[in-house]
């Protein structure tokens, strides 16, 4: 068990590692930074928190391990705070969307990578977010990427595995830049579909005679536009080289549907269609195959 | 009650209906028709239809009701096969996606939209399909769509709007052109692009290395990918001609984020998100509201 962790940026994604390490013994003492002062109190009243502090490099202060777990366009704010007293004998993670930025960020800081500072990534989220929407199970089963550097030390990189091992986390480590085109495909590009869509037809609805007809089917495709703008805003910006030519692949494919429509290329269309129903019954095996797995732990 | 009701095509749609009615009281002997002969064979195996019929206008002898609820694609052949003995004092409907292509079909067929026949379109489906699917609860709370015409005889639309109520539907009338545009922007489109996502992400993991880290929002947004081909294709052909537009509406908003995020335009992004999740609570608050009024019944 650590004496004591610190988590900055007590969101859905930071709250729920607090309560988790607290719910499977990881830690003595959590303590909590958030930009957001009603978040912070939140997070203190309910619990989820032991301490609260107004700067991150305090919260840091004594701490095994100190996760940063803001929004990815906070983060190098994060580290230059945390900097003058980085501490060599101390674990660094962060939880951000993407991992590219966030290494460019830390080579921004310290002038390279600090050899204990892990970057990694837990594919957990809702669209829900702060800290009333924590839970102590958000990571059950669920992957968490790490992709730590040729510089980044063995024993560190083996703390933060332990770590989320214990949150019930399932760990994988990958490149950095893979994961952020692994991300960018899978995440990153349905989210932002989902926005666009939500919006155009949100200017539809003006009279409130679309929504009405729509059905369950609309409500799940969208769910994911529900999601947090300035959360989006930094991936967006954080992954746009992997995000953008995806939105161009996507928009060639979907310039050949339209054409295929038009002139009843039934062929093309009927190709497709199965062709898409195989890809995501091959998806839903894969989801089914990891539940199957033993823990990881 | 009615005495005897046909329904052709059972698969999801029309085997729900087939329970539903006998499961309210509506009917007293459902028989049934299906392109599918092991389709047809399980309906009947599984009582979900009294009798089995080889043919259309056998199935509809002695019916007070006769509902076509096959693929759009094949309507216009069902009322080729029924034009024969078509009889003016039984109703006809149809539970079609599209409405446009229904009536136009009619046309061809009767050379006018016979005033015993009532186009319509419950707005009910899932990724699943066949009569395995099928539950009497399928359209209990959901909008069933009637599209009748200047022609329409009101008795005949009066039966069938109370068949649906009877079913637990609530029932809106609206211009054939209406219901396939709303159609086309809260379903045909998501459905497409929904299938083109899964069939792009399908090619990118021939590795198997994408789809194990996607996570529950791309199950949801992806999950209408799963729904019948062959119906989507005889919907993408029946109601090309509202869904190319909005496809290349789609398109060119898709353009612009692309270029936003290129060119790390944050206002605009933010503007994007922050409305596209405005306009998903405002559908949100109207599926609230529908679903606190009293029954339409």
């Amino acid at each position: 068990m650590m004496e004591r962790i610190a988590i900055i940026g007590v969101g859905l994604i930071g709250g729920s590692v607090a309560l988790a390490a607290r719910a499977g013994g990881l830690a003595r003492t959590v303590v909590g930074v958030d930009a957001n002062a009603d978040n912070l109190r939140t997070a203190l009243d309910l619990g989820v928190i032991d301490h609260a502090y107004d700067d991150a490099a305090e919260a840091a202060r004594g701490c095994d391990l100190v996760l940063i777990a803001t929004p990815v366009g906070a983060i190098e704010a994060v580290l230059h705070t945390l900097q003058p007293a980085w501490a060599a004998g101390r674990v660094y993670s962060d939880a951000g969307s993407t991992k590219g930025s966030v290494i460019a960020a830390a080579r921004r800081v310290f002038g390279r990578v600090p050899a204990n500072f892990v970057p990694g990534h837990p594919i957990a989220g809702a669209e829900r977010s702060g800290v009333e929407a924590a839970s102590a199970e958000l990571y059950r089963g669920r992957r968490v990427i790490l992709t730590p550097l040729a510089e980044t030390d063995p024993a560190a990189l083996q703390q933060v595995e332990t770590f989320w091992s214990g949150l019930g986390a399932r760990v994988s480590h990958m490149p950095p830049d893979q994961h952020d085109a692994v991300l960018a495909a899978t995440s990153h590009l349905p989210h932002v579909l989902a926005f666009v869509l939500a919006d155009l037809l949100g200017h539809k609805d003006r009279q409130g005679e679309i929504f009405q007809y729509a059905a369950g089917g609309f409500r799940d495709f969208t769910r994911i536009a529900s999601s947090d703008p300035t959360m989006w805003l930094d991936i967006c910006l954080a992954n746009g080289e992997a995000i953008v030519p995806l939105l161009e692949e996507y928009r060639d494919a979907l310039g050949n549907v339209a054409d295929w429509i038009a002139n009843r290329a039934t062929g093309e269309l009927r190709a497709l269609f199965t062709g898409a129903r195989a890809a995501r019954q091959r998806f839903l095996n894969q989801v089914e195959q990891v539940e199957r797995e033993p823990d990881a732990a």
